[in-house]
């Protein structure tokens, strides 16, 4: 998919620089749930709390059930939004950075070669999820970037490319 | 818009009772900002941070600019969701209650004549937003909403109608 110059917000943009690109994979490094939106049955858009992780190479994931919803419409729309950046405790929250990502999902399969080692990797920044990891409708799904929009506060607003993301 | 009964998710769900509605209900009014997915200009869902409040009619408002990708997205597409329920600092992000909105959006005009009366109740709740509630291109929108998935946390799983929200 190549929609990667069509969702540039028209809000004043900066240059994207080094700092910039970096905050952003700050974001993406530091959290470990956002928010998710997917299109719906109608088509519409819906937006759920998801786990989320970087791994060391670099590939970013979650850890989602077969049977939530969101599962089932990215098999059916792959195509997805994510909102990086946890809100702050105190203060404005719009002005404090946040990425939002446009990616698509892969999933990815429990017997898979790679999954145990990607569960071993997964359960040190996410250890509460130990409780469900091993279910069998728990499979982890990865992220291909394809644009995003970094909001770092007012007036901080930037346009990243796929190769500004990874 | 009717599409109420076409997102239900496929986990197991509970039945609506009065606790669910009230948990709905408090997370509505509790926050002070959400996740807001929309419609690209590819039709692609997108998710950014906006604030949030509902006031003493009940009615749920976010101020938004005009200048953002947002506001032009659901000019086109007043279709959207919201994602309602702060994540907590501490524990499975995944445990803690939050609320998947769908929902259809107004604009509201800083012409009309309640945008006197609205501007004083939002800086009740939002008293940074002073910074910037008195520009000319920030103007209030208004969430109809047409249905909710609350998750209260594992397992516990709930569909409400528009009827439970309002």
């Amino acid at each position: 998919m190549n929609d990667e110059t069509a969702t540039q917000p028209s809000f004043p943009l900066r240059e994207t620089d080094d700092d910039a690109r970096q905050l952003a994979r700050q974001l993406i490094g530091d959290v470990r749930h956002a928010a998710l939106a997917v299109l719906d049955e109608n088509g519409a858009p819906a937006v759920t709390r998801i786990a989320f992780g970087v791994e060391s190479d670099g590939t970013m994931v979650s850890l989602i059930s077969d049977l939530s919803a969101h599962a089932k419409r990215l098999k059916a729309h792959p195509r997805c939004g994510l909102l990086i950046g946890d809100p702050p405790q105190k203060g404005d929250p719009l002005a404090f950075p946040r990425l939002s990502l446009a990616a698509e999902v892969r999933f990815l399969s429990r017997d898979d070669p790679s999954h145990s080692a990607r569960r071993d990797e997964w359960l040190k920044t996410h250890p509460k999820s130990a409780l469900y990891i091993d279910f069998s409708d728990f499979n982890f799904i990865a992220f291909t970037p394809l644009h995003g929009d970094l909001n770092g506060g007012f007036g901080k607003a930037y346009h990243l490319t796929r190769a500004d993301l990874i």
